[in-house]
């Protein structure tokens, strides 16, 4: 395969079209939404944002105040039951994970298109609900994995598949924030039935489906422990450290933490080479790709892009164009079971193989 | 703690003296010993080489063809039986682990310091014996972890225990190399009872030592996976990856590979910033440490030392000034039984608790 390095940051998924932009109802007003899902749409190129939907009018009215073009401002009752289904044509969900059943499914009753934050639900029964509602209505489903359209992660995809670094080998993946910087205690996030787990559902996930995307293959087994030390983390996880067992015999580390230094890491090495980038789980960071190897060398620093900004304008440019968008919900639920079985690993101390 | 980075690699454990070169007796005369140990004492400051023992008086006297000042050549038989004892002062071991134990025993029944390579035997129990002769015979012994008296692992000990990074969280490690481009499909390293283990034994013990190193702590418990591909590691791993818990809910995750591009890495994600060192763990490279996070940033890419040489002079100095040399015997047992527990785990699939 052919890498295109020079033109690093450029959107080889972009089709042409005279389409409409994609009007979106953005289902979930916390942080992530309005200081990351609107901004990054706002200067989009193929969407808009258009309805808000938010557990009180008054919020989503807040929320609409410093926007333009909002067409309307609904409840989750309101929204549920249908309202205002002509001002939107897509739907953004980015409630609690253990919500995204009863919102995909009414996004699926009133027939758009829908782009769920990951990961899919907080059971995996509840995610095989959600998969369902929307093939059966017919409607696509994106799982919003913003990795798999950042061009630091296509890029370093394509030097893996075409062989750059030979057969990959071993993995190495880290991630970590300081949650309660953005959000506090009360959060759902420390809810166990609300979001399903903490540190290894909400960012361990990044590096298990990164890597999932650049090797174009599935974990088969699986380990975990998990570690907790701060209050709001009791009853849930903290800290924690997985492997991964892809096929072929290659093996993958990782950590991850809620309460570190914001950083992270991903390092491939094979045969003959590596690749590692630095900066890359997070939305707005500078990344930076390396390639070293005996009969390889090179360093690139691109501009960053807006992450959100980038999964927003696939996600409607595929829309316009008639496509389905990609990750879909079968892929999505890959992640869930993974997810499944490093919580059954942490608990019992024993490695899970999967039957993916 | 003040951390001198202006003299990054300056002999921090170095003491004056007016004491003679300490005279080693070099037993085994393998690749390392050939390409590696003998060139590093032929420019050290505090001792030299003046006897070679190995399988054959021939091979002894082919090596020492090559170099000045041999007094002896001996044959394993020759040493053990105690000829020209008063060639040499120390003697330096690098067999096959599992011959470890008799060749310090007969240093020990000879009266000499011993530098006894690591792992310190091929298992937990003739590891004890080792370190009891010694013990017993009232003689020095060190396991030859040169990563400890490596400038930039001890640089980053400084750092880390000194609060840059704030408290450590997570950890991880790598190392990769390609032995067979080293040695032949017939070496001991790939015989389970000459070796104790191939990759995690190797190559798993310098993340393993290394870490412990840094955070001067030791594991509670432990984890690990073995894949085997390539014919010559039938029976044993030829890659790894493995999980280490550290005091105080630290996780650390390292992969290792005696088949894949030469390279190493290791990580330490603290509250307030992350240590990253690259290239660490290889005898005579470059190696970049940078420090990072909201109130800190260096980068450090200082002149290489010949890892073998500082570890050579440190064990000599010490004996100069009649100090006992570190890391001895109970520190190499630490990870004979924290390696034993991880192929334990490999073949259990099950997390292993450590009682030491």
């Amino acid at each position: 395969m052919e890498v295109d390095l020079d033109s690093f940051s450029a959107r080889d998924w972009e089709e042409p079209t005279d389409a409409e932009p994609i009007r979106f109802a953005m289902v979930g007003l916390g942080w992530w939404t309005r200081e990351l899902s609107i901004p990054a749409v706002e200067g989009a190129d193929h969407c808009t944002t258009t309805a808000l939907v938010s557990s009180s009018t008054e919020k989503a009215e807040d929320v609409a105040a410093d926007l333009e073009g909002i067409e309307a401002t609904l409840t989750y009752d309101e929204w549920a039951d249908g309202a205002a289904t002509d001002a939107y044509d897509a739907v953004y969900i980015c409630t609690p994970n253990g919500l995204h059943r009863d919102n995909v499914e009414s996004a699926a009753a009133h027939d758009k298109a829908v782009l769920c934050e990951k990961p899919l639900e907080a059971t995996v029964e509840d995610a095989r609900a959600t998969v369902d509602a929307c093939r059966d209505a017919d409607v696509p489903l994106m799982v919003a994995y913003r990795l798999q359209t950042e061009p630091v992660a296509r890029r370093a995809r394509e030097l893996i598949q075409s062989g750059a670094i030979g057969d990959v080998v071993s993995i190495v993946g880290h991630m970590s924030d300081n949650i309660l910087d953005a959000v506090d205690e009360s959060s759902w996030r420390f809810d166990p039935d609300l979001a399903g787990g903490t540190t290894l559902n909400d960012i361990g996930i990044y590096p298990l489906n990164t890597i999932r995307f650049i090797l174009e293959e599935d974990p088969q087994a699986v380990y975990a422990r998990t570690e907790s030390e701060q209050p709001a983390y009791e009853g849930t996880d903290e800290h924690g450290a997985f492997q991964l067992e892809f096929p072929g015999g290659k093996l993958a580390s990782c950590t991850v933490t809620h309460s570190a230094t914001v950083t992270s890491s991903l390092r491939f090495v094979g045969t003959e080479g590596e690749l590692t980038v630095e900066g890359l789980f997070f939305p707005n960071t500078r990344k930076v790709l390396r390639v070293s190897g005996p009969d390889i060398e090179g360093e690139f620093r691109p501009e960053p892009v807006d992450q959100m900004r980038e999964e927003f304008d696939y996600f409607a440019n595929r829309l316009q164009n008639g496509l389905d968008p990609e990750p879909d919900g079968e892929h999505g639920m890959v992640d869930m079971r993974v997810i499944r079985a490093l919580y059954e690993s942490a608990e019992s101390g024993q490695r899970v193989e999967l039957d993916l």
